[in-house]
């Protein structure tokens, strides 16, 4: 392991956070907050502790393997949201240092679970930053840092898979370094458009700023206690529309900028993603018309919420946890299925289901036919087995840690399977609310400290998709060579 | 397809039943009852029936494909439970015949959920004929008349691949035939061991066979409205020891036999699942033990309704609705694990559980060192990648069906998360009791017809192993060639 090149690496990151945060300290300066100096103490530290850490680490070689990729990632997230608590606990916004740490790894994780039950008081500064690490987190700090400092690492690559979602890394260019900044102008660029949209709408710079934050993410830290609720309609399918086009494979939005619309038509996975969004839309709209009374009041709700959940985001308009079981069940289904791969969306990821769907038709075709050979294909192109392989030891690992989290969580004892069952589920996949006493109106701060530090621990799990938190904190793999 | 020979075979089936219901016709008539009656006019119809069916379908070739040995055994468990369930409905026991179907679908999936709400009240012909079900469809109907019927099929394999559980049949003898022979051999032996046991404890001779019917079977259907809680202290450990040995994998006993003791110790799956089984009794004790106060109490309970989830047979000496929530969840880990390959128990099977961990940690070391080649082994030997495709596959549609049947048991939306969710995993994994409504001391009686038939498929789905019936049902199959 070569330990310099990941502390030094980290270092990296700890100073990329202090700038990071004289973003909300302006905001705090600007409306004459007394938060400003929780984030000038938060970002001095930051700053100090990064540029230790690399005075102290300057590596020898810049090579990264597999192994470095997955300390660096595991490490830079835990100090990230360390550091990153700070601001929170010394403005006195949350009192307890585990709820702030909860609240960061809940924002950097892009999940929006929150310990918070009065948001509407907090300073704008606290409630920017809050949201803003939703933006930081949702493409990935490290491919932010790999974009913008220059020669990190060299092999870099190994760094971007671990960080990114889905079972297979797109290299849109030859350069890792180059992919990242291709990736992040399409997020700022879908940013900046979403802001003005919601500008449009009539709300304020600060609001559409903090919202489109969550949005692009798929966050769902809002500033108003009831999330979405009191917006317009207008405003709530703007963003309905951007939740949906933020969990969609960014590689499309480059295909788009590279003028291939047929492939982006054929994508299997959009079509799959449309679809799966569609029908659950309809079958919870025939579901809970009643409650709504009519057509566009119905489709809005139901759209809103089936894009929240599925997009992984956590907005809501309505209160899920009344709707009849069913549409229950349609919710916790669209939690663990998620958003597409290579988008900033949570969950199990669209590609990793189809292809899954595809191997359990292959394996029919084989009882059928023992002899014949076939292959899965998935976007015109066949998938080797090594990649197969992946995506069935990930499903594996992923329905065995939603199990071992349900017990870990159930040792709590006070509530029923539902809550238990649906914080993690909402954790894990990066969504937010769950059901029950976690519902979209209620939040995480009925939990234990205990639990909530397990939740904590399964968010980065489902962000950092399960193995390069799993190995990159193993001691094993802190020996030397 | 050959048509003729699926037919021929089904009537075989329907004949063997016929003559399978002599037995609970002796009964009746031995305590005078008047379900005499019911058993003579089902014996009669399955008779004639069965006959009619060999007569109009001697087929031309005897030889049986995957296709015909999946269509063999969908089709011969519909009819079974059609026809077995004419005694309940013509008794007048089960006045529903929707009931009494799931009642004995129930029964010769070995799950033992059941639909009466009151049994000891029901002729002693009828309870037998319940609990020969169990015993009957634990080592599966097919592999019973293979193992009596000469000459039934050439190429028999392919129908008792369909029939038993576990990723892979393990051929104790070159002919299907002999062993078919053997494991009914080493059933009937178990069955009698067990009688005699409980004959010692003071339970009456029609008690201890059912019961050991029950049992054998990984059934879990009894004689009394408190299931096995009225029972001595010594019957509970019996049957305790027995839920155990028939959820493991009946090769083992056939190594004993051959005096390969060494193989027997060596045995990962065996190992696995003694020691699940003893760190879930141990968690379960130090949780519940402030219920039952003395550690002996604590113990007999704690290892009676473990060995009887995990072996999915469904008695109960308790209420384990009652216990707390971490106990409730090691209690669903246990439906969804179950017994092993080769056993009558029902579940995952210990022997995927292996496989898919042991996949997980090839998958580990293949991030960690990418370009190294790297076998999963099991028992000592490689399994081929065609057999990790087919448990891969095989788990990926297992998770997919239990959320699908979720979903759809949702649509009734009576009953919360807790009830829907634990009666899926109870029935798909031939359990017998789940949570909430449909607890140990609860029956399914609540749920509406629709969500019966959808549970009886669920229980039919998990008993055959999913891929049999679904596509032994599939119309497309039926074309002739």
């Amino acid at each position: 392991m070569n330990r310099r090149m990941v502390l030094n690496t980290i270092g990296h990151i700890a100073v990329t956070e202090s700038a990071l945060m004289l973003l909300p300290l302006f905001i705090s300066l600007l409306y004459g907050e007394k938060a400003v100096w929780s984030f000038a103490v938060s970002a001095s530290v930051a700053l100090v502790l990064g540029l230790l850490l690399r005075f102290f680490s300057k590596p020898s070689t810049r090579v990264i393997y597999a192994k470095e990729g997955f300390a660096i990632v595991a490490f830079a997230w835990l100090l990230m949201s360390l550091l990153g608590a700070l601001p929170f606990y010394l403005s006195g916004s949350i009192p307890s240092f585990v709820d702030a740490i909860f609240e960061t790894v809940s924002g950097f994780t892009t999940t929006g679970a929150s310990v918070l039950t009065e948001i509407e008081s907090l300073p704008k500064g606290i409630l920017f930053w809050r949201s803003f690490t939703h933006w930081v987190g949702g493409m990935g700090v490290l491919v932010f840092v790999m974009a913008l400092v220059p020669n990190v690492a060299d092999r870099s690559m190994n760094i971007m898979r671990a960080e990114m979602p889905g079972p297979t890394v797109g290299k849109l260019l030859p350069k890792a370094r180059d992919t990242a900044k291709i990736l992040y102008i399409i997020y700022v660029v879908m940013t900046l458009v979403e802001i003005i949209l919601l500008l449009f709408g009539g709300m304020s710079l600060f609001e559409s700023v903090v919202h489109a934050f969550g949005t692009a993410g798929t966050g769902g830290f809002g500033i108003k206690n009831d999330s979405i609720a009191s917006y317009s309609a207008y405003l709530q399918w703007i963003i309905t529309v951007f939740m949906l086009l933020f969990s969609v494979n960014f590689n499309l939005y480059y295909l788009l900028l590279t003028k291939k619309f047929k492939s982006v038509l054929k994508s299997t996975e959009l079509l799959f993603f449309g679809g799966f969004v569609l029908i659950s839309v309809i079958v919870i709209s025939v579901n809970v018309y009643s409650i709504y009374g009519t057509l566009s009041d119905t489709l809005r709700h139901t759209s809103f919420q089936v894009s929240s959940i599925v997009s992984t985001t956590g907005y809501a308009t309505v209160d899920f946890n009344q709707w009849p079981e069913l549409s229950k069940s349609i919710i916790l289904l669209l939690m663990v299925v998620g958003g597409c791969a290579g988008s900033t969306a949570g969950g199990l990821k669209v590609s990793r289901v189809i292809i899954l769907l595809k191997s359990i038709y292959r394996e029919i075709k084989r009882l059928l036919h023992p002899r014949s050979v076939r292959t899965v294909n998935m976007e015109l192109k066949r998938v080797d087995e090594q990649t197969l392989n992946g995506v069935y030891s990930y499903f594996a690992i992923y329905i065995v840690i939603i199990i071992g989290l349900y017990v870990i969580i159930s040792i709590e004892s006070v509530f029923d399977m539902q809550t238990n069952l649906s914080a993690v589920l909402a954790c894990f996949n990066n969504v937010g609310p769950g059901l029950g006493a976690v519902g979209p109106t209620s939040n995480y701060a009925v939990y234990s400290d205990f639990s909530k530090i397990v939740l904590s621990l399964a968010m980065l799990l489902g962000r950092l998709e399960i193995f390069p938190l799993l190995l990159g904190l193993n001691p094993l793999m802190w020996k030397k060579k």
